[in-house]
């Protein structure tokens, strides 16, 4: 196994570009990117710049530059998901973000009362969508099955979990004939899957840089609208960054008409900067090779979960399965405990049973998963 | 009056933290840094330590130590505004927090309908103020003479054109007697004034840390919350990192029972470490060091606009006097302009007639104010 893993890191195309992370551990086999990946060399450089340059150097006129970085990554961001300029915003936590557009899509449905997520869902959605709906007195259906009814549904496109994509195009199309509208959850997807916004029709969507973007450790969220619906955009958190004519501190909120209206407050500039650069690390490379290689890694590692007899619930199905593969295990957490400290290998645990093992295509070598499933194998 | 303000600087006790951060123009008169504070010389350091031990080093296993970090430099602020450990947060944006903490507050006196706030605050508190009213069917109430059947007034410390200190006890008693709740935005008193808020009875306040507090661009705000309210805090957004054992991922929201429940999705990580150092520089400084320079500054700076004829509003009671002082000139903005371009003055505009010359006692120089008023004075 390990023999074959070396001969597919030495012919993959995107191999060269581990070099521009900071790997202080080349030994290390890093299968948690799908939580937090890791750092490209250019963003030490970058924050420097910032905080010496512009901050210090520019003091508060750097805001001349800064006031609309939010969009200007946004629009980087914009074509690795297969949205449109001044469809995306980078600022504040997904979290947040989520929240805002699930109310707004709330209000666009007035007459209906029931917002739709499925329980297995990642937890900080399912308590925002809870939330939101105790407020307002609507209810929460689980899953999908019948939109009839439904105002708004929340799905993650990838299952943090399992790894499972849904379809895109005919899952928000099946919603709109229901007349429901859907917020995507991209965090999964994002810098690691084309996901296609627009081809799919999607509307709405939030996601995290933090991830297969290589954005930094909390990195901000961004928002996506769909263009045709920025203008109706009524959120619930009224910040001064979503005014127009911002400075003149008019004494009545009016919202911008333009995608500027999803922000709130002032933006955190020096996590917005470290998030741009992962962004853009991800352009370069380009989203195609890099869902091609987590293919090719997910397939790599699927293969030999079957030889070893690994059980894992991942699709098989290439078009199915997203950037990680899930090895089930009765002492996940242990095993999973024990990978770090005897192997050498970080991976993820997730309840109840889940070792979670994450394929990072810019960083994830095919000896890391190789030596990921020897260990786990080992350890039987 | 330069020759004045050079002996007050060799005077100043002060004046040699000055040194401690990165000022690459030592000739630049910055008089903004209550819009935004300059850079420690630490905070560079943090920060590559951040990106270069905690995240490309620790990658996923760091989150060990950040997992708390919002509560560990809320423990760092809070002695700087009169609070107890465990009482504050540093987390999201002001205007994000002040949203939270608004809503959560009406939530606490559900028999009234009424949301009190001045229409010269600032706008985003006005704004979210108003967003909360119109989604709850709320009245908005101008001004804070008859707090009658108030549920919750929003109130700044230190008004962001005059400098007026509001007296935080004597308001805070005359609002419990009324039965209303008081949100104060300390915006503009963090790091420049003691403001006492267990002294003075406050229950919950908010504000941010890149002015006074030089936390950086955009740096994370702050939620303040008495601790014997804390368990009774019923927030609108709910996000995984206000969960009890958040890692369980267990699928109903239960809040901490702790300061932790004013917490809402992942922290932005790299902007909260830079804003740590502006606290912990601030706390070493000692916040009533700063506040005495603050009011001879301001002291200073009246004087002046006294003997020259310069037409202030700001009050001159050293008591009720916060960390700028705001001279009114016809053509304002103009002259604002015209102090940077050809006087090496940065100060700030405020509509509608307002240049604003911000005292950081840290950072400002009594002759930076010499230098600005002797600027415009010449523009006359």
């Amino acid at each position: 196994m390990l023999d074959w893993a070396r001969r597919l890191d030495a012919g993959d195309p995107l191999g060269a570009w581990r070099e521009r992370f900071q790997i202080p551990d080349p030994d290390l086999a890093y299968l948690d990117g799908n939580s937090l990946g890791m750092p490209p060399k250019r963003t030490l450089e970058r924050v420097q710049t910032v905080i010496r340059d512009e901050w210090a150097g520019g003091l508060i006129r750097s805001w001349e530059d800064w006031l609309d970085l939010p969009q200007r990554v946004g629009d980087r961001l914009a074509p690795l998901i297969g949205a449109g300029a001044g469809e995306v915003t980078v600022h504040d936590s997904t979290t947040v973000n989520l929240y805002q557009l699930v109310v707004a899509a709330v209000r666009l449905r007035p007459d209906r009362s029931v917002i739709a997520i499925e329980s297995k869902d990642f937890p900080t959605d399912r308590y925002v969508v809870d939330g939101i709906a105790r407020a307002r007195g609507l209810t929460v259906q689980e899953g999908f099955d019948d939109l009839g009814g439904v105002a708004v549904a929340v799905r993650s496109m990838i299952d943090y979990r399992s790894a499972e994509i849904v379809d895109l195009a005919a899952e928000t199309a099946r919603a709109r004939r229901a007349g429901a509208l859907v917020v995507w959850d991209l965090s999964h997807a994002a810098g690691l899957h084309p996901v296609g916004l627009h081809a799919a029709g999607a509307e709405l969507a939030v996601g995290c840089t933090y991830k297969f973007l290589n954005g930094g450790p909390g990195a901000p969220g961004f928002s996506y609208v769909a263009g045709s619906l920025i203008e109706q955009l009524d959120q619930p958190i009224q910040g001064w960054f979503a005014q127009v004519d911002q400075f003149a501190m008019g004494s009545a909120f009016a919202p911008r008409p333009d995608i500027g209206r999803t922000l709130i407050g002032t933006p955190g500039i020096i996590g917005l900067a470290a998030a741009e650069e992962g962004i853009a690390l991800t352009a370069e490379a380009g989203i195609d090779a890099i869902r091609a290689k987590s293919i090719a890694l997910g397939r790599f590692a699927l293969d030999w979960c079957d030889r070893l007899g690994l059980d894992t619930s991942t699709p098989r199905d290439d078009h199915r399965r997203g950037g990680h593969v899930c090895v089930h295990h009765p002492n996940a957490r242990a095993v999973t405990a024990r990978l770090a400290t005897e192997h050498g290998v970080l991976a993820d645990f997730r309840e109840p049973d889940v070792i979670r093992l994450g394929c990072s295509p810019l960083t994830t070598r095919y000896g890391d998963v190789a030596r990921a499933l020897a260990a786990v194998d080992s350890m039987r």
